[in-house]
């Protein structure tokens, strides 16, 4: 049950978010020209000045949170720094998120700075769980899950995953890092989701602050309000026009904190609901990822200058070189009509054109050429209506799933 | 006491240390066109062929580093990983020290990249010892320390410094981190001095592995020989001519490592004097670093392309400029002959060059125009006998000072 030294921690913290999210947002621009320097910069492809915007700020966001959370680790043990009844195992958490968080924002810095190839993307986020991983295995080793009513009559009343649960936790990081990364290309779409998860899930630990469980949603909220904070600093600087990018830094950053604070609160189903535009962006570009579809270097949409205006962005290709599952995929969406396709195209008229496999391109295909602010106001706007959805889903629709519900 | 799941867990380190080395070795080399794209490189200044060195391979170094240690942490566990007396002290130990590693290693690689400020320098090693430090608290919080025989008709037994003991260990880490990144400038030399400081640790640790606090020793080795493997493999190929430099990265990683074992093993004095080089170029150089007598932005020693050699470089001022402090500690170098001053220079006269403070141009007054391999090998070679001197220290003469030595 929550105590009233949570509530003094939780509004330390809180105290400490607000200043959290000052600090970044005063500091951001004083480090802009170390920044172009470094030759750490990108050129907004979506304006008309070709001008150099500082790249990676989210290194910035990512190095105050993790100062605002060193100088807060004491607070909740306060009264009991000096009992022999330590909690060691509550304290090994934070410390434990902490690293994991830590070293995401290494290895972002590292791929925005160098460029890191693919199997580094998938690696090293897996490895950067392993601390966490092992603190859930000596902490919880609860690998059971129970089965919804509906399946219960053929699996059971639950189900012990064993290691598989072990292996879905370290998926999990690696789908949070990467699923925010790919839904990206237009002003203020990172910060602006994360900023949207961030905000939902401080909204449900607090909802969920007096039940059962409320040892998690603390611990979950020590970690969001600060992140919420420095989200909204850095959302302030890189929305339309951007003055600064926020990097792979910051989608790492992000996703490794949501999965860490899921993990560790035990909230996976509920963050994923929370994922959805992120989850239906990863399903929709899959063709692409894997490579079924031929998959350009960049997919962010295309500037009509003349409108100042973004528009679908396409992948050409053979239909007759993709090879089976690539043209079964792509008959699906066609047929869907979840593709703008354009036949014949080409000198010899051989070639097929069709819409870059991303839910910024999909919406643009239904709204036509939009002004990029917009563009992200809608973005964010589908954002928040699956979150209220997931509120809906968590609350009233998972009774009919589940007796208890964590 | 020893026991013999530590000896397994001590084989397991040591055989993923040579893995580290191993990967460590091989990997470097590879990412050499990744760090030169990135515009990671600098320009050996003491080369007669000016090609392109990639930078802050320290990074690579620290990956592996982080990546053996994440690996490696459940193995000193193992047989308690189900029980209910799971050791979340000592497991937090190795968490925080990790953290406090990985962040340093962000901040080396952030000051690479960006090239930080002095305050940043100074702040944030500060910063990211406090996870650890709290750890030591809630642990051991031992801030007694043991009066010298000689001292205590005045002082006592020993004496609890309480607070400032905390601040002792914050200050040793930003000294650690910061020494051996000032002692730097010829190639071989910041990666051969942590090589040989992590060596004698080794040793010392082994050498004490029989004793009373076996556990602070085996901590330690836990760290300190993934350490010396994958300090060994960048040493290589950092060495004379240098086909990767270190970094601050390498630097930093180093001097936290060093500053973590020490910290939670309780040996901070011991490690001080495997420093005395360190401690005696910090010492050299604080008329430079405090701006007492002008310091030029690079200190490394003068190439001459003719004589492939290297000389000592200077630094030019007017004696009359130099405040009070700044004259004193100038005379007191030049009566001591531990400067090379050259009156009377410049067109009117009226300038004096001393050579810059660092114990590299300190013996290439003594030695002359040296070749740079030659001069590596030198300071190398200081760095075994102040080892071996330290052993001596500790084993022989300590025990005219105190009765216990820990």
């Amino acid at each position: 049950m929550i105590e009233n030294r949570d509530f003094i921690a939780l509004g330390v913290n809180a105290a400490m978010s607000i200043a959290a999210f000052f600090v970044t947002w005063l500091v951001i621009p004083l480090f802009r020209d170390m920044f172009l320097k470094a030759n750490l910069y990108g050129v907004d492809m979506s304006k008309k000045s070709k001008q150099k915007v500082p790249e990676s700020a989210g290194v910035i966001c990512g190095t105050v949170f993790l100062i605002v959370l060193f100088l807060f680790i004491p607070v909740p043990f306060y009264d009991q720094l000096t009992s022999k009844l330590f909690p060691h195992h509550e304290f090994v958490e934070l410390i434990a998120a902490l690293l994991s968080i830590c070293c995401m924002i290494l290895l972002g810095f590292a791929d925005d700075v160098l460029d890191l190839r693919w199997r580094h993307k998938l690696l090293l986020p897996t490895i950067a769980t392993l601390p966490l991983l092992m603190v859930y295995f000596v902490n919880y080793n609860s690998t059971l899950i129970i089965i919804p009513k509906p399946l219960r009559g053929l699996i059971g009343q639950d189900l012990d995953l064993g290691f598989l649960y072990y292996i879905y936790m370290g998926m999990l990081a690696v789908f949070c890092t990467n699923a925010i990364n790919i839904l990206s290309g237009i002003n203020g779409l990172e910060c602006g989701q994360s900023f949207i998860i961030a905000v939902s899930i401080v909204t449900f630990n607090i909802m969920e602050l007096t039940g059962q469980f409320s040892d998690a949603y603390i611990f979950s909220l020590y970690f969001m309000m600060p992140f919420t904070g420095v989200c909204l600093a850095l959302l302030i600087h890189n929305w339309y026009p951007s003055r600064v990018f926020v990097g792979d830094t910051f989608c790492y950053f992000a996703g490794m904190t949501f999965a860490v604070v899921a993990i560790l609160g035990h909230f996976s189903k509920t963050l994923m609901l929370f994922f959805i535009p992120q989850v239906f962006n990863f399903l929709y570009s899959v063709p692409q990822l894997f490579h079924f579809i031929p998959c350009p270097r960049h997919r962010l949409p295309k500037y009509n200058e003349k409108l100042d205006k973004v528009s679908m962005s396409f992948t050409t290709f053979k239909e007759k070189d993709l090879n089976i599952l690539g043209y079964l995929m792509f008959k699906i969406l066609a047929t869907l009509r979840l593709v703008d396709v354009r036949t014949g195209v080409g000198e010899d008229g051989e070639y097929t054109e069709c819409n870059n496999l991303t839910l910024i391109n999909l919406i643009l295909k239904f709204a036509g050429p939009t002004h990029e602010e917009k563009l992200t106001l809608v973005l964010l706007a589908i954002q928040v209506l699956c979150s209220i959805a997931a509120f809906m889903i968590r609350f009233q629709f998972a009774k009919v799933f589940y007796d208890v519900i964590h």
